[in-house]
């Protein structure tokens, strides 16, 4: 057992600080956030420059050959500057399932461009009737006809839809169980695109296929997949977004001790009050059990063991503790939380995003339940 | 003993909810939060014609004689109908601190002109520097010079402001406990005004004043005031806040039950899952407390019976149990909640705001434990 | 509305608190809770002397002609003040039950004799089969047989049946719903008792009858009842139990807030540390809003207006307050609450129990959620 | 970073597991704890033979030179199986201390008794004015005399005092910080011993020295030692007992994922229903969060690294979760939960009392916050 980084880690850690500390300042967010793509080519070339794309991809596919593991330090990083883009998409939507389920051609036909800050790319799963991930929420088809699937249905808060080159659309082509996965090029004219207004500053979509011809090789891998190769990428994305929540807590923690340090009544700053002490150190506990349980899930998926529970564990126990956190940082703000303005809402509205991204608290308690036998 | 209400307030109660069941939809909410003043002239004078301004004044001022708990149960359907507008300013902050302190014959001039809608009052309390009530919060200073006061300094959060013709200004005249309150003229040129950008939909201004002379027959009352009289109206206001948030919580519950028979998952309305049917049975749970709190603090207010425990029990516990019916709202309403334009909205950004209003929870818990004798 | 105890009331409530601060201090509780018959036959005597037994029946009967809402009160005095013995079993759980399904024969014959403190009575309800209260838990059947009803089976956590005249037996007598009450002679030889040996210090017994035939001038009221009739004694019982609840808490936040007060750290009372005030307000919060959810119960019951809904938010909100309440109590009294001899273990003890008596809070969510509409 | 066990760790617990699985039945844990000596001479001795109290010392006083962290493993099991005896004062209150702060004679002298299990130790700390740790706390005095020190006061709540051969006690020996650990003969007749009635099933003392005179050679390492050295021991303990707590909810979790999958409701498993899935859920997420903050300062100990903030927010956490999880134990109990003789309650009256040893929640929090500069 070692409960620290190592020092690669701590490396990649710093230097992700240290970069987005200088290249994605709260105005930055606000305006890219603002902005109708929602990132900035000229950063996404940057980050491509650094490497952090390719990152946890084999070198054959011009990867950095470093692990899921070490890909969850980027991404808290990443949280806890609040960075707006495609690149959870790009990455853990996109990347790593072509990666684990396509075939040897499709990887070299496409994640160097994806490495290389080409293309960009998302998974269209989720459907608007759906209240939770299970496989019957799956409605979209995908009908053979003529050497071609055609993809008809829509599909709901798909991430970054709008400036994807391509997509991962699940589809139900076998009625039980068959779910095939599809690399959809994004700019067919019959796909059609709607960003959703919602609360938190990412771009969620409607993504409408109106009769979309995919050719069989564009088939992920292997047709008519079991519900597991889905969950599969959900739980990958679950550890990822929990990554990036440890990320958001940890600063938002720090934001508050600040701010507790700083503000005075009566003469004094309020954090030696015994009650925002109380409060501080209740966010600290918890964003210390949310990054390791974070962590623990992480490693396990890095080192290709089980982890079906450890991950329901992780994003149960995170989607809780960030409300809790966020809630505890607004009382020690006070008025001042409510302004607009204040840093503090683009982690309030993130917060809320992802509380919800990949499966909330309650799917992921009965997940544990069903892997403790219950 | 008798946990009902008045047959009276019953019919105050409908006839206040069919008419802003009418008059106060959703569309009409977001478009005057948006617009620049924040309320509908036409609104507020049928609301003055139903005599709600007046309901809880005395006749001799043309009002209708009613008490404060008759307020109460109108305050409760605002809430619920998440009504924009300066009713609270002008009623609760204004008319009745006024009523509370003014002279007989300042009564006589400003109380006829509030209850029939023409003139709108608000309370200017709190500053920059302020974290929690106390009197060391109150800065802002009134010189006595050749006949008049002369103030200047900043306060900060006042809502309405922009649009009131009169401020209650509470301002320094003696150091230690002096404390005037002072009806101010808002349309004094000396007087800058800045409108918030604030999470909720209310109006909170930035009032700068600089300068600005106020003639002696403007102290409302008798100046030099003890800190108790601020925190009479704060208490007031409170319970006030206490009754909207009564209504929201409320209404919040019947959305959400309504969404849980509504939307399906495995084929079944997902108010038949037993969690959903906890977090729903939680929430009234809750929702009834809070009721009960609140009607014990605005009844003893209105007994004129000692209430400063009761109204921060009652302050105390529905700034957490909103915050916790919320939560569970959302929870059960899952990604869509995340949609901007969902109605749920309005209620979590309301309740926000009123969580803080006139003191949070911790305030009010250490009122709470000084009338317990710790 | 009117939130104050009555004159009556008030009365009531203080003569019990005297009585019962004079006849039952902490040695006299430890003493008869360790004793065989958990109550003491002189204090029972002076109970039915004071009319204690009697207050919520009929004067024909020869009781006190109040109402459950003024029992409600003596309810809680005898919960504040942890009085052990058969009055909750005789008088709850027997006596108005009797009065509401016996047939005038049977109330004329067996009221007075209650009421007088000359029988005690309880109800064999539970079995050792049920995990929470359902029509399908009553499995003791009563077969019919040459004008007899032979009751054969076992009951479980019946209180005080070990010391009981009078048991209320309900047993299966029709299958679907069909439940009848019996009233039985509780010393029939073919009946067999043991008492268990629980956390709490009330008499809980498991109650095996043999074989017992009862008469058919013993069914109470009419046979074959659907589960309603049952659900009806549960209700009343789970206010009558809320209302103990309340006194006990009640009476642990004033142990506490004392024992803040005493109590020295850094050489001042641990009560004037910030965080200590607010659990404090916390526990007087939970109190309050325990107490009026109980009185709303209470007094729609005594009303006779619907309450099922009621009495359910009451007995889910209190079985959880407690159990917060005690739990802070324990933080605040620290190392001294371990010592077994502690007073705050009576209520400790009490508390677990009752927070299981008549419904948990999970039982009675469910009963929320069904009653709107879920 | 990793997150298992190492091969000989596994190995530790395994053994451990299979032994006490044996040795230590629950008849067995209920006897022990009703004797006077509160232990087994005979296990005592198997367990010296096994090698369990030399488990982390150097092999030249005899141990088994191995770390803390394989030390916390064995400690887990012993959680886990509610082990009665000195172990945990003999070891980790008494030899742990005395390697790190003694003389190397002292060392040589005394901790081959203890690793061969022929001397039973423990710390004589805390005094009846004390509500938390610190060095005021801290009054019983040692007055130098004459080539002695003559220790003169009461300590109370020491662990197995009455059967102990040695205690470290802390005494007094200069006014401010100045603290003296002394080791003391525990037979000296002029020590007064007395068993307090505490709810959990380990032996707490009151020990009265009435002018015990201790020799120079028996101060532990240096005289007049600063408050943070007895901190040092207090941390350790924490972490010991947080060990021994994550076996006791682990060990609560699995006990009630049995039970639910065992007890019938309607016909089916009470496991089956929703709202058990996600109280076990939220039990197994906590043991998890538990495991890896007590893990994390054990490791952090163990490494020799800072731990005082690692230390703190894993007591502060575990003290609150082994709450949440007993209680949500007895929840899913129900009302077998409540009898005395069921096996739940060795774990309810140890987690009770560990919550409380070498300090709760509240006293973390505020070195949690301190630590992080408030």
């Amino acid at each position: 057992m070692k409960l620290a980084l190592t020092e690669e880690q701590e490396m990649v850690k710093m230097a992700a600080r240290d970069f987005l500390a200088d290249k994605c300042p709260k105005t930055f967010i606000k305006q890219t956030q603002e902005s109708e793509t929602g990132y900035s080519t000229e950063l996404w070339q940057e980050m491509a420059g650094l490497g952090w794309m390719g990152l946890a991809f084999p070198e054959k596919y011009e990867g950095g050959d470093m692990t899921f593991l070490d890909l969850a330090v980027l991404l808290e990083e990443m949280g806890r500057a609040c960075l707006p883009g495609p690149f959870f998409s790009t990455v853990v939507l996109g990347g790593l399932p072509m990666l684990d389920l396509g075939t040897e051609e499709q990887k070299q036909e496409y994640l160097p461009q994806l490495i290389r800050g080409e293309k960009i790319f998302t998974l269209a799963l989720t459907e608007p009737g759906y209240h939770n991930y299970d496989a019957s929420s799956v409605t979209v088809e995908a009908v053979h006809y003529n050497g071609n699937y055609i993809i008809n249905g829509t599909k709901l808060f798909v991430p970054d839809a709008h400036v994807a080159d391509y997509l991962l659309c699940a589809a139900r082509t076998k009625h039980g169980n068959g779910i095939t996965i599809f690399l959809v090029d994004a700019k067919n004219p019959k796909i059609n695109y709607s960003v959703l207004k919602t609360i938190a500053g990412d771009k969620l979509c409607e993504v409408v296929f109106d009769q979309v011809p995919v050719p069989e090789a564009n088939v992920l891998g292997k047709p008519d997949q079991p519900w597991s190769t889905v969950q599969r990428i959900i739980e990958r994305a679950a550890v990822g977004k929990c990554c990036e929540m440890v990320g958001q807590i940890q600063r938002v923690l720090e934001m508050t001790v600040d701010y507790a340090n700083e503000r005075k009544q009566f003469g004094r700053p309020i954090g030696s009050f015994q009650i925002i002490q109380h409060y501080c150190a209740d966010m600290a506990t918890d964003v210390d059990g949310a990054r390791f349980s974070t962590y623990q899930a992480a490693w396990r998926l890095s080192e290709q063991l089980p982890c079906t529970k450890e991950v329901a564990i992780a994003k149960a126990w995170i989607s809780k503790a960030s409300q809790r956190i966020i809630a505890l940082a607004h009382q020690i703000h006070g008025a001042i939380g409510v302004t607009i303005e204040h840093d503090l809402h683009f982690y309030t509205r993130s917060a809320k995003a992802a509380e919800l991204a990949f499966g909330d608290a309650d799917y992921y308690r009965e997940i544990v339940a069903t892997e403790m036998g219950l």
